[in-house]
């Protein structure tokens, strides 16, 4: 069950910022980042500050869905950083502290709350792999996992660009729901990530948002933005949604979220949705206080003012830019992605592996996304500095070139 | 969504073994340890001691499924105090860090290792939440959370003593499997918890769980220990099933498994039925280093020799004895569970939210389980002092007196 | 696809009563009887005559849910002749013609009155094959015939006497249904034959179809009877489970109502469950004129008054008395059923093949049934004179005793 | 549950060919022929003569799946002028006498054969009630008839021009096929009408059916034409899809089979796909014997030599000729269709039913069909004279204007 360990056969020890050093001293760069969990790197100093300090002191670290300081302090952070400032007004459900976990979640509460049963998700979709996520993901590895069972209750749609430039596939969207032969049964939600991360970076446009989000509305469907993977920063806002026009009814965040790479999900619920009766989603995890305290001194330390998003734009462009040049390397690659979510999409799957073993061995860690894992993805904390970034990309660029030419 | 915290409008903030204090200094006892997740009570100055250690060196926080040294550490721990001694021969399998996601991935691998579709459950049984652990759960109000979705694939049939000290209940499991025309398709597992906690504390006995097991074995279906509650010393020994002579083919471990309370959950294989393909049931956190690192100090303070056991079983016996006493105030009530897992079964849910209730106002926190919440049950710290027990017993004693007249 | 015609490579030609034709005007003696869809035995002169009649006259055939003539007389001949002297008030569907098709029928309108999924089935049920159906048929070969696919909302219970004489079975399920954590969904319908047909002749005893009814009733649950097989005078009356002290909610009837063979099937409806919207379950075959005319002629010429139930009777009366007498050529061997639906269950497959073989070779055309085909049933007309019934039954006891050395 | 019969309250009583009386002597021209099951229109006199005959020679009516003299005939007669002429080769497994239990067939054969559980299937595809055929079928009232139910393994996708006409919606199928992160699993089977009756008469090209069955054969999935209503002559040849260029897998016939009307159907099955073991999918009424005979003349008499065909033909290009015309009185209408299949799509069903309602109150029985039941479909028999199609035209044309005029 070993996927990211069997490309690295080294253990990893320790870590600070976009640096990891494994058990012989030799230092790394982490492009990967905990598969987009660590937006503010490993180990920011203050965090593990405030958790040492908690530990110290005898902090609660586990309360069940108890009030606990920690959790207190937590929401009272988010409301006033993220939520309030975006002038959004969502409750905020702690689920069981997984990804997977908070899209179960969100999926169980659409259907309850709309007494539907189907929901739209889109093709090149990740939103976790225990079964009723599962059944929303699009890769097939991930739904052969269990072979035997169905994955029923979801309607798979192609995402914006699916077909092409010239067919806008919310069309299609749009003609089921309204078609009453159509076969497709009136949607609890439509489920979608703006940037598809594990999809190969796929970037859905404004208007096209915008028009799913009017199709949801107009029959009675929640909007699901699964920002897990997008969220918290990587596409350079806090949420990726900010400035498509968009509000979605339910937002799962996780990953991130915590700042530290602490396991901690939750769901954003519109509150004319949260029809939750006590109890009726659990989990034992669900009040992990490390993960509550280390999260609010991320929201401080990043979300007070705008600085940080500048900083992220300037990566952005940074990264843009460089991965422009190292695709004009490899016949037929382009740029795909948004922020700090960006990729080069080399057309080959094998091509986008010797790269990254190339860089692994120059000691740049980078992963591959993407249908037939195509896309070579920067992942790279957001808090990188402009050097190590170039130095990254300096690598990327010449394991590229590399590449090419092993696999030709 | 709130369960727990409906019942205690309070902010707890710090913790030590059975203690736990407000932000207005109050203690309380706490006999729900973190739903069963904190079986060596709250914040254990040794693996307190240990994570800040490892924090303070910047040791790696989030390792995805990467080699890391915590990681490392942890399994030659576990393979030296948990599975050798007691010839147990698992490969391990970190799955997201939550107990509903070990039980997906045990379905998931439980059906495509046989290729089978259907697995057994058993009355009262609870097994998380997500939608494919959910299928498996008995809980109404649990399956009525996604409201409009089928839970398919799975069979529930009656649990030990369901239905009275005189029908073995495992003539019927034996009976559907071998009818070709029972209507009951041949399983890929059957899943049990030994002791099921959420269900009431109902106890399976030796015959019973023997039987089951050479069911499993003989219609080539594999026997899965959910041991997320009764596990990691809850019982008496590390795991519940040893002494019952059943080698399950997958446990599911979770809960108290980092002994810190963080979020971590592993799922031990029998080699011949690992055939995950690498990535095939993935998550983001399924490398959680600091739970990790509290793990290993866990088994090292706790599991290196026999003395925790003895004073479990002292432990429990004192419990044993204070409850029958108690059960005697309650008309009707009984014992039930087994080693630090009992309760009084006082047959009426208010009855049982009586007694807890009048527990909180003196300061015990204690639940009740069961299918009509009428088994209060005691999960104290295994650690837990004599004297504490008792002191938390008392006021269990003084509330179910007291609490049965103001219901009557 | 055959079964059947893989035991008789025979061609049949003709058929008037019990008796059958070949091609080369060979005489059989019919005890399947069109597996009970020719409980007046092949050809009635009357039913013949009138459709005759029909044709020549150029009636309609094909009405599709139309009103026409045969449809009108038919029902106004049902509701006088089976209805009324029975006081029964139900609501005529006229479904798909086919078994399933009212199943199908049955199970969606429970589920649509209800507003609940789940279904109650018990062991060794048999209801059809098409999907919605065959989710509660018991059948092993049935179920795995379309392999790969679920078949949920159906929970399985043991049938009346399936745990032996000592076991009340009802009490499981009374127990589940008021168990809120027993893991079964509150059922839409509970669904039973009263003599379970392909299921080996299992009979349901009074007590335990009125407890049955009962815990439907009390939890909101509509009672289906299954009489495609037992009703239409089979067990001695009319419908199966009249004397019993039930009333179901919906009855399904099926293969013997046209009286002549031809397709049809009808679904019995409690007005108040009556919730059908015009054309949600249609289907091309659901006004087969011809066999509406027959219909008719067969009620008519039978159910006008009570000699015919009386003829069943003295003919399920010899049957039973001669099975008996055969049944101890068979060591272990048992006569199971009800009425003119009696068998011997010699708890071998192939001991029950091996006589029905021997049978076929005297020209008796008999079957098994049960989980393994152990049971060879007796399925002849009920019409059949006495003198051919005891012609039929002593090629069977030759064939039993014959058989039986056979295979030992 | 009535659905026709609410709209003409006439008791029907005879008929022959396209004409039908009532109760009352009125005469009607009948332009839905049975929902498509009568083409060679009503009482085929010899048909009648060879039915009438076979009663009164006490031929074998019900004969289960054993060989009967009608049975053989009928298959002899198939093999000799429908499958040889156009050097096809299939077995023939005659399924449950209605077209959705064919479907039900076919769906689980190609499950087995593939040992896959998803098929695709189209929107506005319509393929019967029963459940499994259900989830195939794309109207939104009969998936809802059952309410509660998922109807899950059935992919939808886009049919030919549902997307106007300069999308090619075959190039999604294909996508979503090749892309492993599609989230459509690799199909059993791709279902589909080659002109959809109850979807509209929407028409698949010739190039379009020719890349999807290239598709179904490049990724292993049968290709399975539904020619229920479209075969048997309807759109001018035998087969709906001779002439296209495709050879499907699995044929489902049904509807006209019987050429009188009479509940027939059968599943043709290229021989390497015959996997079936004995008994697998049965059904009781799958001998009627009846419909064998009427089946065998049926081909006699029409399909013996190519006359009939252009016969359909000429019948076919006057309706189309007509239509046009009628389609010129109301704004915005077209005519739709193929052969014998065609009608006007009025793009509001209102103003159809309003079309259709006139109609009658002229004495022609005529139908709507499509998503909101907004086309007039033309099912004339087959058999109709130049002179009725006129006539019953001429009646459409009035009805159309009037229409027009009541509705606006």
């Amino acid at each position: 069950m070993r996927s990211y360990s069997r490309k690295y056969e080294i253990v990893f020890e320790e870590a600070r910022g976009t640096l990891v050093w494994d058990a012989d001293g030799r230092e790394y760069m982490d492009f990967l980042a905990g598969a987009g969990s660590l937006n503010y790197g490993h180990n920011d100093p203050d965090m593990a500050e405030a958790l040492v300090a908690h530990i110290r002191r005898g902090g609660i670290a586990q309360g069940l869905d108890l009030f606990t300081r920690p959790k207190m302090e937590f929401l009272e952070t988010f409301e006033g950083l993220v939520l309030e400032p975006r002038s959004m007004d969502y409750r905020i459900h702690f689920t069981g502290p997984t990804g997977t976990n908070a899209v179960e979640a969100a999926l169980k509460l659409a259907r309850k709350a709309t007494g539907r049963r189907n929901v739209i998700a889109f093709t090149n979709g990740f939103h976790g792999v225990s079964q009723g996520a599962l059944a929303a993901t699009g890769n097939r590895d991930h739904r052969m996992g269990g072979a035997t069972v169905s994955l029923p209750d979801v309607t798979r749609l192609p995402y914006d660009g699916y077909l092409g430039g010239s067919v806008d596939t919310s069309e299609l969207l749009e003609r089921v729901l309204s078609d009453p032969s159509s076969g497709v049964d009136a949607p609890a939600a439509i489920l979608l990530e703006t940037v598809q991360g594990e999809g190969g970076l796929n970037v859905a446009s404004r208007p096209w948002l915008r028009r799913v989000a009017a199709i949801a509305k107009a029959n009675g469907a929640l909007l699901i933005v699964d920002d897990i993977q997008a969220g918290v920063g990587r596409t350079g806002s806090f949420f990726s949604f900010e400035g498509m026009g968009v509000t979605p009814d339910l937002v799962t965040l996780s990953k991130s979220i915590s700042g530290f790479g602490l396991p901690m999900s939750l769901l954003l619920i519109k509150p004319e949705f949260d029809v939750w009766k006590p109890g009726e989603h659990n989990g034992t995890f669900r009040g992990n206080a490390h993960a509550f305290v280390t999260a609010r001194v991320a929201l401080e330390k990043f979300w007070g003012d705008r600085s940080f998003q500048h900083e992220i734009e300037r990566s952005s462009a940074l990264v843009g830019e460089r991965l422009a040049r190292i695709a004009r390397l490899v016949p037929g690659a382009t740029v795909k992605g948004r922020g700090m979510m960006q990729g080069i999409d080399v057309r080959d799957g094998d091509v986008a592996a010797e790269i990254c073993r190339r860089s692994a061995q120059r000691r740049l860690i980078i992963e591959s996304a993407g249908p037939k894992d195509e896309v070579i993805k920067i992942l790279a904390p957001l808090t990188t500095s402009e050097q190590i970034l170039n130095r990254g990309l300096d690598i990327l660029e010449e394991s590229a070139a590399a590449g090419l030419h092993a696999v030709a």
